[in-house]
């Protein structure tokens, strides 16, 4: 039942060897980016269009694979590379490295998905001392030969050699230095002649080997280095942080060279089919020309818009509007692509489906079907719950006044806006005064933890998207800009500088934007979501007018609705969120949890009371204070929810909760003693206290267990539950009451509760006449209950899932204590691709949440099943209940659209093919 | 995989129903138990053998089973019955309650297993007013006759009609204070007439109905009432205690009537075939002239020894003599009996295999097999681990002179010794100052906790084996007595009244014995157990007088480890601790815990730098002060235990727990500050102390995690080893380490960990010149880790399941919490047979355990398993490992015996037949 993925991977692939290593551009297709990688798929499907792509080979993954297994390639991959090299020096009419007009070629890694960390481009293989020249005589510029060759020596050695890059860069800054400029292009032939002796020098010196000569040679180095890059310590972390499994391996693509330095008639250039900020349809890109791509990262010179390539080269132009157009009705989508000019010839290097901001996702989407290009279902399929999500957080007005001071990375989104505190003490001290603060740091521990949840924001100058603050900050759902580089904090004078030495100070207000990382002085006017504003039926008339975003929204949800299996449940506690959740579209209450109808003034008095109780008279009178007050709230809930089911929850956390803090009431009374002055009943109080403390309450007295030890407790509510509907039916509503037993671990305990229960709806049900249907169920929130959930089964009518509690105990930590503690060590290292109190564990929790839901309807097919942790809102975990079979999921009034199109997005997506 | 055991059994049972509901007892055999129960089934096999049996026979549990579902009998029943009666009645030459000579029976229930709470006996079933004249005649003795319809009126009325009891105890009472009496005896034939006519009235009065006269409807009633008794509330919480299956259900017996109290020529008795307390040959039991059964019971007259039945009926007594041999031989065991004699003749009621004490188990089986009754693999099969354990407690001495002051239950065994105090406080204070003290309470809580483990022992004089104080003194191994309800406990006079009026004070010295229940005044003197000595080597020759105790274990426990697959490790963390494991017979150490090398005036302070260190020196500093202090303890360590394999754990416990408690330096701060007279270094002190403060330190910072997060530390604690086990090997000697990592959830935090270690051991290696082979594994103590075990076993040479951490995940509850708040409650509602914490949970915790057992081993088929949770010395728990095929268990070095034992027991009975 448990058996690991990476087994079964391991046969698959065993299956999928082959003995074809090297397929030509011509032979490929973008459906088979397992075996050529994303790039050669789409180098192959560009070709076939019959697009003018410099022409080329992919070497496979399965090559790759041998390689990385064996230590060698396979015994056959010389040969069917220079078969395949033959062919492409036969088309190109050149031969590689040949010394009179030699045939260049890139070499290219390119693995099933996009992968930071591995061994990227070798450029210009094929050129040395003797084709050098041969490239001078064909292209006409000496200047262009040399600086091509330097490059080569330089990024061969690096990349492929192993040198370290600087001294490169060093000899080059020398050179410059030399002749009194920074600019590369003030370099003459000369000058890069001296640099590709002094590069190859370099080599020989680190490396401990000659810049190779031969030709051949560069490429099958080059190939094999890119193999290696596979296994390169950032690209196993990246894969382990990412969860791309470890034996995918990559391709290389052998590509002949084409060059936009070649002068004013050459250029290259990036492209979008539409506009990936807002989806509107137009020419949206850059060019640059007489340069190559790396020249445009670099920055060297400003790009111009594509929009001006039309006077430039209005062949050129009109050439790449038509393939673009092609490319967007083949894709059926937002392409982007590298291209690249030379001497007025158009070439493509690369297209792959473009990414795109979230309300662009869901504009092209509906544009697109409108088009008649896709259907709703594959628009369902290209948008997604966090692009959703995004578009429900209330942003910054763009045309806001105040001053942008920084930018960091958008670690936990969201508005906030506050004085600046640089300490934890400080925040929790002005926000108790009620202050609104943002707290920032260099970088965050768990001594900053108060101050993190006293404050509105937080903001670092240190450390990535796995940093403390951010992981903490997300975790807390808490906006969180993290790793501002150019803010220097000083957490001693209180106070951070700008990069244009701007100083902020204690008290001052400044606004960060957790969703773009941007940070502003002063007060910056939050705008609602326009989103929120539809579901909240507060938007007003013609209000949408970014382009149809919210149009496209209900669209693309309406669909999802009609598509999705899954049923969505809110988790809401009272009248007011139950009402909330109805207008997100809740199908009902998933849970409703009951601790804070033990709090308030007078209830903590009676709860008090009830703790404190050493004989059943002191109980009961407790438990007859607290049961008309709670019945008063069911009747809401059931009003505000009427016709809907409800699932309530019987009392859960341990009953210390109740009480004071140990620690704090005890030097409370410490001190009081000191002064002579005892109080009674903080001594009294502090016994209780003694007696109820926990070393780990998590695991302690609570849940079903309280309602097994605590006599009355339980009855109590499920009388205050069952008097509650009886008095709705009887005035005519249709309350849908359903009871839930937390913490359950074995049948027994359910048995007796369940007993206990049905005893109080029958007399509830005589007294009043009214028949009471209400489904008594329990919560899969222990390891227990999911291995034994067919015994379970036996006493329960419905089980939901806590899959918030099951994570904390299936891996044995506390969300409490491990996200500050270490969870940041953990996500660096890649232990966890991402929380998973984010996301469900599959292989682990996962695996039990499925054995229970086979189990479960083994003893009782119709046993109902859902979800209630946090998950129940997430959406890859969405599409995971959907795959096991849970009837709905429960979330977080907020998260209800989320989970809707992410229900309707499961179920189109296993109904369809395995194409897509 | 998990599918329940409750689905299994229901569909055996469907296939096990027949159709024939009635035996005659020559129709059964002993191993019908299934069928018949345990008495029908003894029945029988006793009238097989030819021994003098009252005719009769058994209905089914089939029948029963039929009845409980649908609510009646199987449609065949009643003809069954019928005819089974009719011959009986030939045998007899009677009919069932005829007016003239009437036909009585018995109707007693009797299940698979021996069960209180399920009715017991009607006897006398055939009488009525019509044919108790009958009976009288037939006697030729009124007043038997009478007093035989009373007493079935009385219990017909009482367990038949379910009529109180003490109506009809009260009006018997009433009726002897007229006549001026205290005994029955005294009562005559017209008194016990007038009765069974008050008798009658108030069946009537309270059943509602008439007692019947119908014989046969009696008979009807009382077998359903059987049927029905199966199902009563105190039968049902013994089955959960217990964990007998439900569905079981009982049978009942009917047999023909003999009377033990006809005259002096009759009587009653029950014997032993030989000594169950000693296990010697010889005639024991006890024998009443003139009574009944329940005479017996109700201690109305002191019956005589058995051996004094030679004088008074010497003709019975050598039948029963032969009798007894007979079915020792037979059932090649100790038997117990019961038995009547009317009027010279001996019929046989009922035998079983008879109840004994620990150290008769020994002898008996050696005994029988020196007969040659049974062999060595029968005589492993019949004593238990759990008896081993008992033999290996220092008792008092049992010619002691002091006086015995009172008895109670046996709740955890043990002979404690101290001055009676009073209240928790108390004991701690008395036990600091070097007192050992008993805490006397009239039952504890969690308040007490303290001061239990104060003391050296725990008496109450309320409550059972379930209470709080039970539970609580067995989860920390101390001996305790409760429920010693002669006892007056007065804890705010701080004294305790005996029986007898005696007055013990504070202070006054006590002595308990918690494997009898005895209370002793004063100081018992202790004796050492001599099968300790045995195993410690400091039994002097001939000590072994009681009955070659010594000698039986001996040759057992030789067989057990001849026979055993698994093999049997200590946990042992020092060189001490590994050489009194070898002692005991260990085979190596399952688990060395490294905390204590964390320990002591040196280290902590050095363990206290590396906690507060915020840098890499500060940090490094530390662990190479530590390093060669650890190096120390495992080369003692390796010394101790050459040429076996040692488990070496690294650091599991939180960083915190080797710093101060955060009430108490809260409480210490916050007064000097009131004092004004802070304390540097407790402040900084407290500031950790605070960061590392955990809500659940259980769910926190641990194990594998602390090597992860602290840089150098798990790398220290391998160098350690490794360089302890190069300097040994150099010395020529064998250390056999292996290294486990605690607390595993994912095989990525065990590869990094791994790549780690085998640096150094690599590196040691290298600078030792010794070729280091050590193990690396891990426990398997998360349910992420049970469930992933296959992906686990990739990176893992080992598994070794901690299942006292797995049971508190796998449950939710931490044991330090539980036991004390709910754990009472819960064995009392039955809905544990035991803690989970004593024998593994094999539905829950153990299924777990499965399933990684066989997901490791497809990953890696020579995957060494073993346990190191408390589990591995607990003898249904190692029965358990046997069969999911385990290597080893380990477990103290005092279980160890008693973990062979088992081993060797779990290893026959799995090769032996089911018929056992």
């Amino acid at each position: 039942m448990f058996s690991g993925i990476r087994a079964t991977a391991r046969q698959e692939r065993l299956v999928a060897t082959q003995d074809k290593f090297v397929f030509d551009f011509t032979e490929g297709n973008k459906d088979l980016k397992d075996l050529l990688g994303g790039k050669g798929a789409n180098l192959a499907e560009m070709t076939n269009l019959g697009l003018p792509v410099p022409p080329g080979f992919t070497i496979t993954t399965e090559a790759c694979k041998v390689y990385l297994e064996t230590g060698s390639e396979p015994a056959s991959l010389r040969d069917e590379v220079s078969a395949h090299l033959a062919a492409l020096e036969k088309t190109m009419g050149k031969k590689l490295g040949a010394a009179s007009d030699p045939l260049l070629v890139s070499v290219r890694s390119g693995a099933k998905f996009s992968m930071p960390g591995m061994m990227d481009t070798v450029l210009n293989i094929g050129l040395s001392d003797a084709s050098v020249k041969g490239l001078v005589k064909q292209s006409g510029n000496e200047r262009f030969a040399w600086d091509s060759y330097r490059r080569l020596v330089q990024m061969f050695g690096k990349t492929v050699l192993g040198v370290e890059g600087e001294l490169f860069e060093e000899a080059l800054e020398e050179v410059k230095r030399a002749k009194g400029t920074v600019n590369d292009l003030d370099l003459d032939a000369a000058d890069l002649k001296g640099l590709v002796k002094t590069f190859k020098k370099i080599v020989k010196d680190h490396a401990g080997r000659d810049f190779p000569q031969d030709p051949r040679e560069q490429l099958d180095l080059a190939v094999h280095a890119v193999f290696d890059s596979w296994n390169s310590d950032r690209a196993k972390l990246y894969r382990r942080q990412e969860r791309i499994p470890h034996d995918l391996a990559t391709a290389v693509n052998v590509c002949s060279m084409v060059f936009g330095n070649l002068g004013e008639d050459s250029g290259t250039g990036v492209a979008f089919t539409r506009d990936p900020a807002s989806g509107h349809q137009g020419v949206y890109g850059d060019y640059l020309s007489n340069a190559q791509g790396e020249d445009v990262v670099a920055g060297i010179r400003n790009a111009l818009p594509l929009a001006e390539l039309e006077q430039l080269d209005k062949k050129s132009y009109d050439e790449l509007m038509t393939i673009m157009q092609t490319l967007e009705n083949h894709y059926r989508d937002l392409c982007d692509i590298e291209f690249t000019i030379e001497r007025g010839k158009l070439w493509m290097l690369q297209t792959r489906v473009g990414k795109r901001t979230a309300a662009a996702a869901f504009r092209i989407a509906v544009q697109l079907v409108d088009q008649g290009l896709i259907d709703l279902d594959e628009a369902l399929h290209r948008v997604n719950g966090a692009q959703l999500a995004q578009l429900m957080f209330p942003r910054f007005d763009e045309n806001t006044k105040a001053e942008k001071i920084g930018r960091g990375i958008a670690a936990s989104p969201g508005a906030a806006v506050g004085k600046a505190v640089f300490d934890s003490y400080t925040a929790v001290k002005w926000s108790r005064s009620g202050e609104k603060v943002i707290l920032v740091r260099r970088e965050t521990n768990p001594d900053d933890l108060d101050g993190m949840i006293a404050a509105q924001g937080i903001l670092t100058s240190r450390g990535g998207k796995t940093s403390h603050a951010a992981v903490v900050a997300r975790g807390m759902g808490k906006t969180c800009v993290c790793g501002a580089e150019e803010l220097e904090v000083d957490t001693k004078k209180r106070r951070f500088t700008t990069a244009d030495g701007r100083v902020i100070e204690e008290g001052d207000l400044i606004s960060i934007d957790g969703s773009t990382g941007k940070v502003y002085l002063g007060e910056v006017p939050v705008v609602p979501s326009p989103v929120v504003e539809y579901f909240e039926g507060t938007l007003h008339a013609g209000a949408d007018e970014e382009g149809g975003l919210v149009k496209a929204v209900h669209r693309i949800i309406a669909h999802a609705d009609s598509a999705r299996r899954l049923r969505v449940r809110a988790n809401a506690d009272n009248a007011e969120d139950a009402s909330r959740a109805r207008r997100y579209g809740a199908q009902g209450i998933g849970l409703c949890r009951t601790e804070h109808m033990f709090l308030g003034e007078e209830r903590r008095k009676e709860v008090e009371r009830l703790i404190l109780a050493d004989n059943d008279a002191d109980r009961e009178a407790a438990l007859s204070v607290l049961l008309p007050l709670q019945k008063t709230d069911f009747v809401e809930l059931f009003t505000a929810m009427d016709g809907l089911p409800v699932t309530v929850r019987l009392l859960d956390p341990p009953l210390h909760e109740f009480l004071p803090d140990i620690t704090e009431l005890s030097v409370r009374v410490a001190l009081a003693e000191a002064r002579k002055d005892p109080n009674e009943n903080d001594l009294r109080l502090l016994q209780a206290v003694h007696r109820l403390h926990e070393q780990n309450p998590m695991l302690g007295l609570r849940g079903v267990r309280l309602g097994l030890v605590i006599p009355g407790l339980f009855a109590m509510q499920v009388r205050a539950i069952a008097e509650a509907a009886a008095e709705r039916k009887l005035a005519g509503g249709d309350p849908r009451a359903e009871i839930m037993i937390p913490l359950v671990g074995t049948v027994q305990e359910l048995e007796i509760v369940r007993d206990e229960a049905e005893k109080v709806l029958a007399e509830v049900s005589a007294k009043t006449g009214v028949d009471l249907k209400i489904a008594l169920g329990t919560m899969i929130e222990l390891p227990r209950a999911a291995v034994t959930a067919g015994q379970i089964a036996e006493a329960a009518e419905f089980f939901s899932f806590g899959t918030n509690d099951l994570t904390q105990t299936v891996w044995g930590f506390s969300r409490d204590d491990v996200e500050a503690s270490f969870f940041t060590a953990y996500l660096e290292k890649g232990i966890f691709g991402v929380s998973p109190f984010e996301t469900i564990d599959r292989d682990g929790v996962g695996a039990l949440v499925r054995n229970a839901a086979i189990e479960g309807r083994k003893t009782r097919p119709d046993l109902k099943l859902g979800v209630c942790g946090e998950h129940g809102g997430d959406p890859d975990s969405v599409h995971f209940f959907h795959e096991v079979g849970l009837d709905y999921v429960s979330c977080s009034p907020f998260r209800i659209p989320v989970a809707r199109l992410e229900a309707g997005r499961a179920a189109i997506e296993t109904a369809g093919s395995d194409s897509r």
